[in-house]
């Protein structure tokens, strides 16, 4: 199975390569540890690319779209149709996420995994459709298990012909779909034994008398299928989503070749979690962007063992505070790479 | 006086010019309010530059140098001479503050505000010398009113010669200069009312013996110099620094320019802190890049009024911080500027 083969590929990070970044940093002409976050987010770029010295030249951010059955419930401010008109919005350079991607330097893969439209051939489109949207989780499961595996391999498949089109040196991952905030909660509720109510927030903007409902809604998908925390799978194909397995897809396959992969927000969580689920090993190439508003994110990182480099109140996902965090990643290994050491600038070290 | 005169330049934010990035903002594809602090920020800087969409090109970051008379007290881990020797790095590129300038795309402008060493004429470095460091003030006034006011004045010169040469849209201040944590903290004390334990840090790093003897070198300055809260210049030049004297001159002067200021940490904002006691209404020109490690610093930015836009762990000055702040206020305004409106791109909006 392609799953099972992609997980077997990821390794350790380097421990060799760390030690002599960790060197390097202290030999660099500030004071030890001033740099903070830059200097511990350099040190594991290091471990993960396997060099003292890494460099960061392509970027590029995975969008996953796809749509999400459970919207019959209410559970979303805007309408199903949004999916693909921000689709298209991202494929002519209008979203969020262009302007950021444009401005820190890095490219935009968006990959429809499962929105309910068809989509003509698009330079800028992987096509990896499991289905136009899942089934409404409230009722049945959001899709089969062969679908869940169909999701995460599509994810892989994406990530793999970029790759191979043009290998690139850091990723980010990024989210539409209309309703997504509703699976994303129930997997960290299922995964982190959290209350439902203590995961699930307002996602685009509902008030407070939706948020009950969703609550509820979430809930009920639960009990209704019965997900076992301990199959990521089964997680995933109960209450899960289809760019959200594409997303754990891509998380995989960028392990496997020692990419490492800068975590968006809320949904973006839920896809690295299931991830982390499947292979224990991927969480450590995995950078955590920013702290979003959904009150159930923390959680999320939290199980992953990841603290958020940043927290400017944002809850838009597509893939926009991955693109802040990546520039903030290669801002740590150009430190690493690029500042005279205290030898080279004749700089006096610290007394003793 | 040259310093009245820059601050009876200074205007109030345009209401105007906010209210129209505020209907933008919440027109554009997306939530609203999803951006959280990047939409805030856009917004400030329509207020700063009276302009619905400001651009941001040109972005400089000011670097000001001094020396300290209180290192003779054991404050510093470090040795005097690094200070110069720093601002030798600064100049061939090898610093931390020139990696992440050149990684954002900010000019570096180096002042020569007070260091104990004479630097030959170089094009990198704006020479404002008041003296060759400042007095012991365990002992006596740091400097002389009239000093403290050529150091204001000397910033004043430093932005103005600057921005006559070549004009730019925003720039970081930030800061050298061995023991500099030191006035920096009795400014924080004297201005905020704290303790001097609750606003004193290790700096670039003493161990717990030094900091209790910086605490004691701190409360002995207030003590013999008795610095009037109310009067800023009285409290610069009995306990500040020629480079903080410098930044609060920057500050005033890029205010009266309408030209925004990133603020680095812990000694960048104690000269934020007495331009905005100098000036009121340059505090609505700030914008804190981030919290530093110094325990002082939050201190000063609630006095200030400001909240950091990032917590990265970082206590290195130079400017460092104020250069990725800088990054994300023009990823601010690029969003406010570059994207969809809902009607452009034919989005749906929410549902009622």
């Amino acid at each position: 199975m392609k799953i099972e083969d992609v997980v077997s590929k990821i390794g350790p990070l380097n421990e060799e390569a760390m030690k002599k970044a960790r060197d390097r940093q202290d030999n660099l002409t500030k004071p030890q540890g001033s740099l903070g976050r830059l200097e511990e987010i350099s040190i594991r770029i290091a471990g993960v690319k396997g060099e003292e010295r890494p460099k960061i030249k392509r970027k590029v951010i995975f969008t996953a779209a796809g749509d999400h059955g459970v919207v019959e419930e209410g559970v979303s401010a805007y309408p199903q149709e949004v999916t693909p008109q921000m689709v298209f919005n991202f494929l002519s350079g209008g979203a969020a996420i262009n302007v950021l991607a444009r401005h820190v330097g890095a490219d935009i893969v968006v990959v429809d995994m499962g929105v309910a439209y068809d989509f003509e051939a698009n330079p800028k489109l992987i096509i990896k459709k499991v289905a136009k949207g899942t089934k409404n989780m409230a009722k049945e499961p959001a899709m089969s298990r062969e679908e869940a595996i169909k999701a995460i391999e599509g994810g892989i498949e994406a990530f793999e012909e970029e790759y191979t089109k043009n290998p690139m040196d850091i990723i980010g991952i990024g989210d539409m779909g209309i309703g997504n905030t509703t699976p994303s909660s129930a997997i960290a509720a299922v995964i982190t034994g959290k209350k439902v109510s203590e995961v699930t927030g307002r996602g685009t903007g509902i008030d407070d008398e939706a948020l009950q409902n969703k609550i509820r809604v979430i809930e009920k998908a639960i009990e209704v299928n019965n997900p076992d925390p301990k199959d990521p799978l089964d997680v995933l194909s109960k209450v899960g989503g289809f760019e959200i397995g594409g997303l754990a897809g891509i998380c995989l396959a960028a392990a496997s070749k020692r990419v490492p992969v800068v975590i968006d927000g809320f949904i973006a969580t839920a896809g690295a979690l299931i991830a982390g689920e499947i292979a224990r090993k991927a969480r450590d190439y995995m950078i955590a962007a920013h702290k979003s508003v959904e009150i159930g994110h923390i959680a999320m990182l939290n199980h992953l063992g990841l603290t958020p480099l940043m927290d400017l109140d944002m809850r838009l996902g597509e893939g926009t505070g991955a693109a802040l965090g990546m520039f903030i990643v290669e801002a740590s290994v150009k430190i690493l790479d690029e500042m005279a050491t205290f030898a080279e600038a004749g700089v006096s070290e610290k007394e003793k």
